[in-house]
């Protein structure tokens, strides 16, 4: 997707392409973080004994990951949102001239505390290897559960292109609900139950696919390294509804 | 793989089975890093404007991930080799007490800047989506080339546990070779072309099958992420080869 041009990024098809693309992503990032136990110690912030720092090990490791990202200008692009967007660093890659693509405040339109914390109470007690916990795998754990959420963020937050694409597109009928403040009504403008039914299916036979050892897939040790039927879960609870919740949020500011 | 644990560790058919599951991590690198076109430039030493560095933008970002896993603790592992290991900061998680089980010279054995050259001149041109350079993705790519390279490397170096559990089974026999300095002997030693055209095909497969949406596996579109025969020349030119010379340094070492 190129973001400096703004036309072909609210095509549809074009926006339905890359969401597809980021279910590989998304299942590939689950397949990593599912060879670890759950590792519980990492996610709550009583246990970091880091000067100064109030929040969990993960909270932490995200922040300076999110640090070193910023300066390769991730979270200028207007489909990145960060966990801990104040006090990140300049970027040094020189910059990069976007299209005006999203209205002025969509850095402000973020569930990231959300994902977060279904990611890490939700999620990850779904997928993990066990629910014990591994001080020799704390690290590989954070590095996945990064790339996870950074993955999860960017697909839920992409909501943002869709409520962005349909206002142009039917701007009239937007335009009325959200004077109204009608949120039944954009949710009901924004759901498209059949496709919803599509993208479920299609991931979980990603899971299948992508979680199993293709020379094994006829043997007795078939079983997938994540559950096809929790990766629909994963979709079906909170990332469909959390990327309404994003749609619905930037469309009731849409008329600022 | 716990680390704790030398006997566990050396037992071949575990070494084997941690072996078979990286495929799966190296081939899903391959894909996400298949997304996006070459982008030399941020690989060219000359390139880089950042005041005090002579490497490449990929250096740079490369050696800024590898200070913060090393806070996580990821370079005290024996399984991991930095890129650049020269002031890493200390860990902020509290160590592990990992067992004996690499000979102590261990983390001086590395190929890592043969991996590096070899990724960046041969293996992104072969799995690159086109030639050309897109300045908007330059963080993406090289989001995907750390993990990339981090995921060859520990592939790669794994070879030293292979060559440890070799040394103790046949102690005699390596002892004989090691002392006569016989590279040739301890290559045959080492090698078994059985088991790498068995690793090459399943590559294949496995290229085939994570890089193919199942959905559309019998429709038109069946063209995967990655080519198959791609992902298996980076393993039969490159992988296989370095692991060996890992072997190799390492054995060469053995009676010190």
């Amino acid at each position: 997707m190129d973001f400096t041009k703004a036309d072909t990024v609210l095509d549809l098809a074009n926006i339905r392409d890359s969401l597809v693309r980021m279910e590989d992503t998304i299942v590939f990032n689950l397949i990593e973080r599912a060879q670890f136990c759950r590792s519980e110690f990492v996610y709550k912030a009583g246990n970091s004994d880091i000067p100064g720092f109030k929040g969990s090990y993960l909270d932490w490791f995200l922040q300076e990951s999110e640090k070193v990202h910023a300066k390769l200008r991730r979270y200028a692009a207007p489909d990145e949102q960060a966990f801990f967007p104040d006090d990140l660093p300049e970027a040094i890659l020189p910059p990069i001239d976007y299209a005006p693509i999203l209205a002025p405040y969509s850095k402000e339109v973020s569930v990231n505390d959300e994902i977060k914390k279904i990611y890490t109470d939700d999620i990850v007690p779904l997928v993990c290897a066990g629910t014990g916990d591994q001080p020799e795998n704390y690290g590989s754990v954070m590095v996945c559960d990064i790339e996870t959420l950074q993955a999860l963020s960017r697909r839920i937050h992409f909501g943002k292109f869709v409520a962005e694409s349909k206002f142009l597109s039917e701007t009239e009928r937007f335009t009325e609900l959200i004077k109204n403040k009608d949120i039944a009504g954009i949710e009901a403008a924004i759901t498209n139950s059949k496709v919803e039914e599509t993208i479920l299916a299609r991931l979980g036979e990603k899971a299948l696919a992508y979680g199993t050892d293709p020379t094994l897939r006829w043997s007795q040790r078939t079983q997938g390294k994540v559950d096809s039927e929790v990766v629909k879960r994963i979709y079906k609870e909170w990332v469909i509804p959390l990327t309404k919740k994003v749609e619905v949020d930037y469309l009731l500011r849409r008329l600022e």
